[in-house]
């Protein structure tokens, strides 16, 4: 490929908006054109990029027995309705009536569209188990799209589906896809990523996996146990609280508390501290039902976990509208509308001598007890964890971090088999749906990803196994003949030795050339120059490491040819 | 792959609603499910056919040049808009509002996003030419999707855009392209496709080709020169039409005709000829405008031309809203509304003592003299050939025959360069907007067209280049434990020897399993059976030619690689 036709632009500033590094490189170096709010052209480096991330993903599913097909992007909502998932999913998935006034939906995902394809074509436990994969274009109308490939409405997704007969029959099959995925990720050039337990959100199901490029680029939050390899996604993540003094106090008192209404302004106006408080924290439901959660003061609440105790999404709630003083409002003589959602976290439970809210404007009671003032609770989990929590499985304490969630492993039970009413007939006759597991991967987001950890302030640093070329070859002084004979000679051998090579054609300064060729990040970088030319060598820069080496242009070819596999064959055997 | 676990189904009888034999036989054979109308699950064997089919067209691109790219399925309206195409386009294309209320659309075709992605990208005409293709999922809200992936609402495209600073420049990569199009039919193993011109319909332009698969299940009737070499599609055919008798009769006179209204009432009534009547043909415009088209009785109008003239789709029309008297419309003394379009077909230029309505109920004119009653009259081409019509070109007799549409090569000059603000600075340092070429290939499409050409009253007969796989292993008697033995060692074998095969593991009678081989058309099938393995041999059978032979099993690994070979170099090289 010549670089002068190549379409796109090295930019020098980093455009407007964009502030994450993979956002801005891969618009600085030509690589994606925005379209609409997260919604991306991949220009031709980066469609290259995605290509050899697919083509690493077909090979691993194919080795684990998967059967490539193409599922619609566009599916009737009676193939939705069938799950439940056509009303449980809010304006997340797009909607729309085709011309003959029929409801349509874009396909989100596809676990609908598997088990339509697997009824009646599949009928007898002898047909199981199967897994059916697909490289295809999802659209999810995201209200927060963000850092380019990172987080986009349209993107290319691999969804994978198996179908077993037996819960240990997937137990199995899980676990091998569970070491593809790692397999994946490793060939893609990934050096920091990890595996979360994670949360089944609109999926359904119980045990999932989710897995992590670990950058601070990362919205999701990781605890992870440095001695026992705990690690989980913030959302679902579990541990041993902080434990507090139980020393009971007095009389449980009101106390005037004035305009001191957040955690921090009351416990400085009582001289206490956060870990001695109870704070109520308010949501609405989609249905607008007042949800109210109490956990100790020092704790955050996880809303992951109190919206399955509240059974909806969460919204932001005015607590006056139901009749609550903002500010004020503690855990005892609660007066709340029916309907409304109660959740007492853990953190209380055995918690004496706290202040909690007096639920009465400018006042807070001090010296309750949970166990004589709260009675009939139940306790449940709805705080995050916290820096210095311990590890429920080993005692340690918990470190934080952060990732991008660039792939995930469900269990999904029968939630969609039973709900479509697909069965197979087992081998005492009788039937019994299939139990299934499901398996994606966001294509881009995992190319994004890559630039997270691997980029410098260079530019873009490409792994060899999905560099949309190996080698970026940057003959200076093309103004010299000597120089463009040798240049184009060079270049119709690499072509013809099948080298995948981005040609700089272009004659312009030396400076421009080099920056372009560090900003785009091939691997290999191989310079001819006047100079060189004398002594009839090339000079070749790694891209990642900056090692620097001189070869004769005799052997350029079968040299570049060794180092490229060496490259892709250390990756894939990290 | 092994055919107990294969997702999908063989079925014995033809499924209600499916006329076609590409969508019986796709549906017998488990290739497809259909989801919605006009909307398909590929199953994986048709999914590794199309597969196959894109890899051939990827090929062909990179030899011309193309760079690979993909423009997003969901785009703003705001991109439409720029072209004008957002109101040009009906209800074929989907709109839809996003979450935050924003107009959006599901692309047809990508021609705005291709000029956006170009434009602030590529500045200089040193840039050019360049040529960028994607392939993608397309959304067309058809209102006919029929007979299974021939013409339906979802599918898989292959759609390219070229860009060129001078119009020579774009002849000659058309040229190119139009080459590579036919390799690309031959290489998918297309016998019998032909090109023609075509009309360039909402894509604007001026010069286009479309690529026919010849075949009677084709909805496009193809006019073709057997001398000459002339041919084309139907929609903008030309020819010499049929001469008449241009003899004056007598005076211009009204006739009571009472209720013969059509052409064949009227000419019995009259005891005259079709070819002496001139017949009005009447639609309304998308905005209601009246259109009467005028024509010798013995043609038949082309919608295609007439649209063009209309400057609008055309829809069925109550004539007698607009004054008019439905069967006894003539050109002579026409009074219409304001705004009404009418025009007058070439074969009326010089015709004399012909029949026409009096534009009165229940009377004709007979007499009629075009240059004595016809002024100021433009004749232009509305009218279909005609079988008996003459070549432009040569004078031969034209003959018909009917085709699909494969693909299609499109002219697009300036149409979108020019309403979006596309310019490259040229070398005399003024700006130009590029002239642009556009070419389409739908790979669904492609693969049912094959069917049509080669299936047999058996099933499905793949050519070797695009075959799902190479070899169907179909070992008979698996419950004998010599023959399972060496089944599943040849099995293993092929597979390490990387041998595409579908192995027919089950334990099912020869009847059955020869039938599912027979349906499931892969070239080559490998019999094993007590009998042959007592030989120590397979029967191999060419599915296309019903050849057959017998190989020792020995040979069979090196055999079946060469059978695979040369096959695939004779279609190549065809």
């Amino acid at each position: 490929m010549k670089l002068s036709t190549l379409v796109g632009q090295r930019l020098k500033e980093a455009p407007n908006g964009a502030s994450l590094k993979s956002h801005i490189l891969l618009l600085r170096a030509g690589y994606i054109k925005q379209v609409a709010t997260g919604i991306f052209t991949l220009l031709p480096p980066a469609q290259r990029v995605s290509l050899k991330i697919q083509k690493i993903i077909r090979e691993e599913m194919d080795a684990l027995g998967g059967q490539e097909v193409l599922f619609p992007v566009v599916m009737p909502r009676e193939l939705w309705e069938m799950s439940g998932r056509y009303t449980s999913i809010k304006n997340e998935m797009v909607r729309f009536k085709d011309r003959t006034g029929h409801d349509m939906v874009l396909g989100m995902t596809h676990e609908e569209a598997a088990v339509f394809m697997a009824m009646n074509t599949v009928q007898s436990h002898e047909q199981l188990p199967f897994m059916v994969y697909q490289l295809q274009t999802k659209f999810r109308d995201e209200p927060r799209s963000r850092g380019g490939l990172i987080r986009v409405r349209e993107f290319t997704m691999k969804d994978a589906y198996s179908f077993h007969a037996t819960q240990e029959d997937l137990d199995t099959f899980y676990q091998k896809a569970y070491e593809a995925y790692k397999r994946i990720y490793k060939r893609i050039g990934f050096k920091n990523f990890t595996v979360v337990e994670g949360d089944n959100g609109m999926m359904g199901g119980k045990v999932s996996h989710e897995y992590m490029a670990v950058t601070d680029a990362g919205e999701d939050r990781l605890v992870i146990c440095p001695k026992c390899g705990y690690s989980s996604n913030m959302e679902v993540a579990v541990s041993v609280k902080d434990e507090n003094d139980h020393v009971s106090g007095g009389e449980l008192k009101e106390i005037f508390t004035g305009n001191a209404h957040t955690i921090e302004e009351v416990c400085a106006f009582l001289e206490t501290d956060a870990k001695h408080t109870v704070k109520a924290v308010c949501y609405q439901t989609s249905d607008e039902k007042l949800v109210v959660a109490f956990l100790r003061g020092d704790y955050e609440v996880n809303e992951t976990k109190l919206q399955k105790i509240a059974q909806s999404e969460l919204y932001p709630v005015d607590v006056e509208k139901f009749g609550l003083c903002a500010g004020n409002i503690g855990c005892l003589n609660l007066n709340l509308p029916e309907g409304s959602v109660v959740a007492y976290d853990k953190t209380i439970e055995g918690l004496e001598n706290f202040v909690t809210g007096a639920n009465k404007k400018d006042f807070h009671l001090v010296h309750a007890s949970a166990s004589r003032d709260l009675h009939g609770v139940n306790f449940v989990d709805i705080a995050n964890v916290k820096e210095g929590d311990t590890c429920v499985h080993c005692g340690e304490k918990l470190t934080f971090t952060r990732g991008i969630e660039i792939g995930n492993i469900f269990q999904l039970g029968t939630k969609y088999t039973k709900s479509m009413g697909f069965k197979v007939t087992m081998p005492d006759g009788t039937t019994k749906e299939p139990i299934m597991g499901c398996y994606g991967i966001g294509v881009g987001r995992s190319l994004a990803s890559v630039i997270e950890e691997k980029a410098d302030d260079k530019g873009l640093v490409w792994p060899m196994t999905i560099a949309p070329w190996h080698v970026h070859f940057c003959p200076l002084r093309l103004d010299d003949e000597n120089v463009r004979a040798f240049a184009t000679e060079i270049y119709k051998e690499m072509t013809a030795a099948g080298i995948e090579v981005l040609y700089d054609d272009r004659n312009l300064s030396a400076g421009i050339k080099l920056t372009d060729s560090e900003l785009m990040g091939l691997p290999i970088r191989v310079v001819l120059s006047p100079k060189t030319l004398q002594e009839q060598q090339v000079e070749v820069t790694m891209r990642e490491s900056g090692e620097k080496i001189f070869i004769p242009i005799k052997d350029l070819i079968s040299e570049l040819k060794a180092i490229v596999q060496d490259e892709i064959e250390q990756i894939e055997n990290a």
